[in-house]
């Protein structure tokens, strides 16, 4: 159950707008990134919701590695394609633009490919490959990130946690989205096993000396320290069980956010300069959108994808489980049962929206706070 | 090392097509298959190439369940897309006439995608996104199968082992391509295991009653009688060690490849009738292409593709470990070593190619005979 106390969905996007507006962000462009965030509080994808709020998006802007305006350059432009440069601005921003381009084209021609350099964190890509499933197309998204991944057979951390996300439109009330980092498990992860005073499992990361560790807070030193590193999916430093797939798919979503884009990758991510100051991020992102309609039809194709879903559940359960789950499910099931309460806030994020309203004089009052 | 003996290349491929010929394939699409098998030689990929020749293909064509003669329909076709049914005849023979016209297609528009209903098994994912990257594009495929992977808390036998191919250009001798199935292991690697007496290790099935089987000759009757299924890339039955990623992935592919074209799935892709019958497998696979002459250009692409791979590479070593490999690499190793001296044939292979040249009466007589 949960113990946080909720505020109203109405309530947090009105305030997270406003802060954005405070540090300099244009108000439509505020409105778009609020809704992202929330968007992983309704899904219950917490490590990227109003968690980050304050840490990633507004300290950024403060220490000036994440520009507030976004000046969105179209590179290239073709029917079917596009490549944008962020220029250090908002990637969500940047995002959105090139995922409703994206979107029309596709709907004009098929298929429909877009890439941006010099980007930002662009939140959840479940939030960019739904805008597709949304108008009954099918999204694929990815982005490079600060480099955490070690290669099957190598200890050092190269490769982004590089989510390779699908949404498939469904003729259900929720896409089948498909939205995961390549890694076994992410950085936020482990946090959260540190910050419940749990052990993270064995074969979640890889050592540089070949150690097993298991203590949540001293992996996550180490991570930093880079004396360890996240283990693709399916494991390492071995091959075993088969880690070199994750290893594949991650280096797949490394390539084609800084090859098609002719952006920066791996080290260069790091958000950190030689001489140890913060710097511009300049990530990569790609999105593809097909619209089904362009091969045997929409509604063949959600008809089919729901069928493929509802087998998956009706399916024979493992001995101590009761319920199979489609990619996307639970989400959607987080989201009815937050609807109508609100999302649910921990101490620390409390904490730091009555400071940033204070901060800034904002006319909110929080349930919390009763 | 090596210890069976070397067929020549030229050899192999002359007597693949004239046994395909005997059997009423056509010339022209007897060259493509023939082509096909042996590029998974090439590769060291030999649960796909000549083992393959007679039990899968050959086998198939006589018992009727793969017409040799395979009449391509095309049902929809769009500048950007292309809907096929294959009418049961040869999958790769449909494969290579949809990627030359995506690659033309792609070269035009900058996208292209295409899907294959009513197919057979067509090789393997990588001939397919090998041709794009041939072309200096990115390909990606995709093809269900007869299902074998359990989803995340379930036991039965639910997708294909699904792979979900990449071919990406680089500015090195090979391409990067992640051509591998979204279970840890395919059933080949458990008959591989069984051949050579060896046990698989745990965790690469789950079984109906919750049991560790580690015997590879009971797995293979388990998988038969629906006891025993795959574990999705990531591990089963539970999601502990996040084989709902893998899940997630084989069930992108299962969706892909029916619904697009309009096309069969899961338990419709057994190959056995419900009076356990041989019947068609009916199967369906995807495909895209995209050129990246349509985004930052196909240089940057290379360069920027090969620079990642080498930084890969060059990087820390785990404990007992030499070498960091990128995809692809040691498939073009293989290639390299073998170049010169041919596809190397084990017993039971011989005894098929000396059966198959005696009855029809082929004028070869094989290295191995001598």
């Amino acid at each position: 159950m949960e113990t946080r106390p909720y505020v109203p969905w109405e309530l947090m996007n009105s305030f997270m707008i406003d802060v954005f507006k405070a540090y300099g962000v244009p108000e439509e462009d505020a409105k778009i990134c609020a809704d992202v965030l929330l968007e992983s509080d309704r899904r219950g994808i917490e490590s990227h919701g109003c968690n980050r709020f304050k840490p990633i998006y507004i300290d950024r802007i403060i220490n000036g590695t994440l520009l507030p305006k976004t000046e969105i350059e179209i590179v290239k432009e073709t029917p079917t394609t596009v490549v944008m440069d962020a220029h250090d601005g908002m990637g969500m921003v940047a995002s959105h633009r090139m995922m409703e381009m994206l979107v029309e084209k596709a709907g004009k021609l098929g298929m429909a490919g877009g890439a941006i350099r010099n980007s930002t964190h662009f939140g959840i890509a479940g939030y960019w490959t739904d805008m597709a499933a949304k108008a009954g197309m099918i999204g694929v998204a990815g982005t490079n990130a600060r480099p955490s991944i070690a290669p099957t057979f190598g200890v050092e951390n190269m490769l982004g946690t590089n989510p390779l996300t699908f949404s498939l439109p469904t003729d259900e009330d929720f896409a089948f989205c498909i939205d995961c980092a390549t890694s076994i498990v992410q950085r936020g992860k482990i946090e959260y096993y540190a910050r419940s005073g749990k052990d993270t499992p064995a074969g979640m990361v890889v050592t540089r000396d070949g150690s097993t560790v298991t203590d949540s807070a001293e992996i996550l030193k180490m991570l930093v320290a880079g004396t360890a590193a996240l283990a693709p999916l399916g494991g390492g430093p071995g091959d075993e069980m088969c880690g070199y797939k994750g290893y594949g798919y991650a280096t797949v979503v490394e390539i084609l956010s800084a090859a098609l884009s002719g952006g920066n990758f791996m080290k260069a991510l790091s958000g950190v300069s030689p001489e140890g100051k913060p710097q511009m991020y300049h990530l990569g992102h790609f999105f593809f959108v097909v619209d089904p309609e362009a091969f045997a039809g929409g509604d063949t194709f959600r008809k089919t994808a729901g069928d493929i879903c509802r087998a998956l559940r009706a399916s024979a359960k493992a001995p101590g489980y009761d319920r199979i789950y489609t990619a996307g499910e639970k989400e959607y099931l987080t989201w009815l049962e937050r609807k109508d309460k609100g999302v649910p806030v921990g101490e620390a994020v409390q904490k730091e929206m009555i400071a940033l309203r204070d901060k800034h004089s904002l006319p909110y009052r929080f349930p919390f706070e009763n």
